[in-house]
């Protein structure tokens, strides 16, 4: 049966505070899926979202959330490949036209008709949410959700941003800035058959990188990680920039051999000054790389299931929201943020 | 038998005019050959290394030129794949170490021990010139000489810079600038089985991509090419930037479609400006691209040789060097400039 | 407003004629259309289909036709990418789920789940047919129906097969026989900027071949395309197997050179013998190809809007399709047969 | 300085034994090194040549050898690569043209001027060995030389031979054959970041697959590979076959999902049978594949060394060869056999 009433985390206009209020349950169309919430991550993507930060605006008002995790309590009608009890994830790919070039070679994520979670529809920042069924995440039982939900967003970014390098096992590949899309980026290259070289400036986040499996790690402030890295290693075969700054991508493009793959995740304002000859003499490409697909997706999901790749998360409660956000953006936060929204 | 001297152009110092000098003919090493110069193209490169634009330098004294096209005259020890009057071009790439990463996984432009024609070695400009057999171009007998010679250096760029737009037959690719690139381009893309799109903003030159086969010309001074493109085609699935200035690169990255690549040509100094947000958002790829290999050159040369890709060329003797290098640095040629040294 | 009744061809059990009949136009479900055939090409699928031949059965009683061309008259709930008036094609891909690997990965060609046109649901032998219109085929408007009919699956399904023997602008292609399938192949093969060797043991049809522009033409009853072949060409890089017979695939097999790609399509019975030592030492590849995506279809679609490809078509009536029927067993027909079915 | 006289193991006549001689070292050439042998590989492909299984015929008198790892001690003339006491591996790939199609685009391993070592030219069952210096494979000091000589064919054979399937990261992959090449490929399968079923007829070969990674394992004796492995993993996305026989062929086709890649490694005699129709429908790739590039060498080298991949192997002397070679024929060596031949 449909519950009538949820609690929700709701934004009412840029800028302001997010409310907890009582919400109505909205019931699932043809392909829907009402799905019960026991965990989801926080974005930053969320923060920008509620600040009004980009071009394109979300809905308001907005539940905000792309990272949930549940079971599935209703099924709308239509729906095939899901039932009852199924534990799904709800992601920033909401859902795709299914009909253009992107949706039919494999490219959704660039569908120009997509649906965003918790931006143009409300997501997972509430005790229920509606999905697509087309579009859900799907896990086995048996998981820790808190532990799963980083996967949905982050983790299938990063391991999108890693193919999106092109580096091959055995080759290399560098993770600049080693936070809550790095640790887990070193995890998914290594478990890709990846050589890894991780970058940062912080010695305890390189200390964790080796804990992760890192094979070399540089810290940028005391040497330069190009001419370190390419006496090392001859040069990386890609470079995954999860914390774009100039410095950084700068730094990340020093690095790379010849034939080079600069794979950026992330979306910070701003612009990056690129010089022609050496991309030209270089054989250099740089890429921009969004989320994942589904197939994506449930590669992503299969390591984390595997134990191969595991999320440092901290939980909080849904009521926790707007203090979550306050640390995200002081920066106080190390690995994933999950608010633990019921029992699972 | 070897010819003992022959006459060059001759740079030594940068900077200064070229002078037609006796030389002493070198006599062909290992696996080099001895090639008599029937004409030879000039490229930009060639003023850039007599001005010393680069930073890595120019042997000096110098003899430039690297769209040498001739007759093999002599065999040095152990050549095996060139026979003497075979008809050969001595390109860029001049020779390349055959044993490194790039040179065994087929991107011999990128091997970082490249000799390079009219730069670290003699070229071109020259009635003689010693060339390494296993790195020649092959042409067939009863060829056009003069309209040949562009192909081995502005032919197989442009050529290879297609190739890694990754444009599929029946997709889109621009071309921005119709000039000595730009004009081979075209025909390349349309060889190729691409739809041209072509982009400049002077009416003649735009006339002239039509007539080469472009399927739609824009003229950037009169409408926005992305507004336009967009509309007409949904955007162009891949770029190539032949005369990348700042402008012209905003422009191209502006046609894109979401996914689509923009492939950069030329060396010119100076830097481009990549709005961070955009790239990723759009999955947008930019690429380097430096001339071909010898499988990229002996394609680019059949497309030529079938009549189906054909420079505009104007013809110089060797002796007008220096006044052909001042109507480059005017601007005032159109297509590309050949000097015929010798009677075919 | 919805027609009530129809004259479709219809058949009851394998084996036995078609049956020109009076039946109920359906009504147009969730996502579906209603489109009013103008034409309808005949494949040798729907005489499989009608024989009961292959170890999937189609549904009985059934209306063949997978090659339908006509406009939309009703659309049903929820569909957004088609209008009605729009000229749309009704293909062999009926509709794949959407939620596979295959379907988003774009090898939707390959969903497990798919419905097939004139096979598991009812097809294009009639004056009307159900469409999902997320999988049907576009067209402009100015076309000629009958003749862009065959490009539906024929012109789609060789277009794939040469995409899927990987080879490039400027390389080789065999089309190993000038049938149906092979005269379209030719065209798009040269569309696509490959170099083109038709085989076949008939001299008209490889008058016909050359006519259609291919740059070489072998009688494999006069010499051994292979020995030919590779003098004049190195040998292929691709091969498409169009009519498979064992010879014909043995031929196939020997006219690769190293690292060839033999592409197989159509579905005959049989099996093929395959040297190991040969696969191995020549580094061979072997593979089935069927029909085409969403995005196939397009590009086979544009390049014969463009006139670069163009089907040789005999017209019927509806009424003659056991006539057709008898002579595509007896072998009678060269290009493809079209049954006109309403005025365009 | 060069020895003058070495120990070999001989063959003079195919079918004969082998006999240990005193023979002349040859003096390196250009390009050549000369190489102190500390081990030696034995591979079926030895017993084939002095067999002389193969159309090619071996030179004779013949050395075999093709998996020698030792000190370089001698430079020949133009030698840049290597240096006196390098580590170095001299491969079935011995020399290739270097100016080929193959050669230029990454597929040396299939030029047709190519030499093998222990086939065409003298190889490593012997005190020293002649060896192209460009070709070599090289080692890092501190190695287990007995260890490394597999990885010199048998590793690289079937690293490449999974790189040709095309499985991800991620993606399933069947190695059918567990002996010499599969207990290899299980590991280079896991450092690739593939999921691993194994297929065997013995329940100690499928126990060792277990410990060296395998996810899944399958007696194909007890269960239908096919039948087995779809249901517990939907199917594989390749599949390499070590040990080709018509039976494992056909298991092998029946456990690839749709889209299946099925590479061939090993050269047996023999032909299988191919279905047309399940190979269309199911969109199947068969291929052949054989030993690798020096880029391929590279990798797998570094696999092993990084311990991620260790052969099993027993040892025995140079004088045992005639015994080794009995001993394979009958198929009682697990693992592979490495000849001894000095200290390190």
């Amino acid at each position: 049966m449909i519950p009538k009433k949820m609690k929700a985390a709701v934004i009412h206009a840029f800028g302001e505070p997010l409310h907890i209020e009582e919400m109505a349950v909205r019931e699932p169309r043809e392909n829907e899926i009402l799905v019960k919430v026991i965990a989801c991550g926080v974005c930053h993507t969320d923060l920008h979202a509620c600040e009004g930060d980009w071009p394109v605006k979300p809905k308001m008002p907005l539940v905000p959330g792309h990272e949930a995790i549940g079971y599935v309590v209703v099924l709308g009608h239509g729906v095939k490949n899901v039932k009852e009890g199924d534990i799904v994830g709800v992601p920033w790919l909401y859902s795709a036209c299914g009909c253009c070039d992107y949706c039919y070679t494999g490219w959704e994520t660039l569908c120009e008709s997509q649906n965003n979670g918790g931006y143009s529809v409300d997501g997972g920042f509430a005790e229920y949410v509606v999905a697509d069924s087309r579009y859900v995440a799907h896990f086995p039982s048996g998981i820790n959700f808190a532990e799963m939900a980083p996967i949905i967003c982050a983790g299938v970014t990063v391991y999108k941003g890693l193919k999106q390098t092109e580096a091959k096992p055995g080759e290399w590949v560098g993770i600049s800035g080693i936070g809550g899309l790095g640790h887990l980026a070193i995890q998914y290259a290594k478990a890709m058959g990846l050589h890894v070289a991780a970058i940062d400036i912080a010695d305890d986040k390189l200390k964790l990188a080796k804990d992760l499996g890192a094979d070399i790690i540089v810290n940028a402030k005391e040497k330069d990680p190009g001419l370190f890295l390419k006496k090392e290693t001859g040069g990386m075969h890609g470079m995954l920039v999860t914390a774009p700054s100039t410095t950084a991508f700068n730094q990340a493009l020093g690095t790379l051999r010849r034939k080079g793959v600069l794979s950026l995740n992330g979306l910070p304002a701003g612009t990056f000054d690129l010089s022609i000859f050496d991309t030209v003499i270089n054989g250099t490409t740089i890429r921009g790389s969004i989320v994942g697909t589904r197939k994506d997706m449930e590669e992503a999901i299969a390591f984390a299931v595997e134990g191969r790749v595991k999320a440092t998360v901290k939980t909080a409660r849904l009521e926790d929201i707007n203090t979550v956000f306050d640390e995200m953006k002081k920066g106080d936060i190390s690995g994933r943020m999950v608010l633990e929204i019921a029992k699972s």
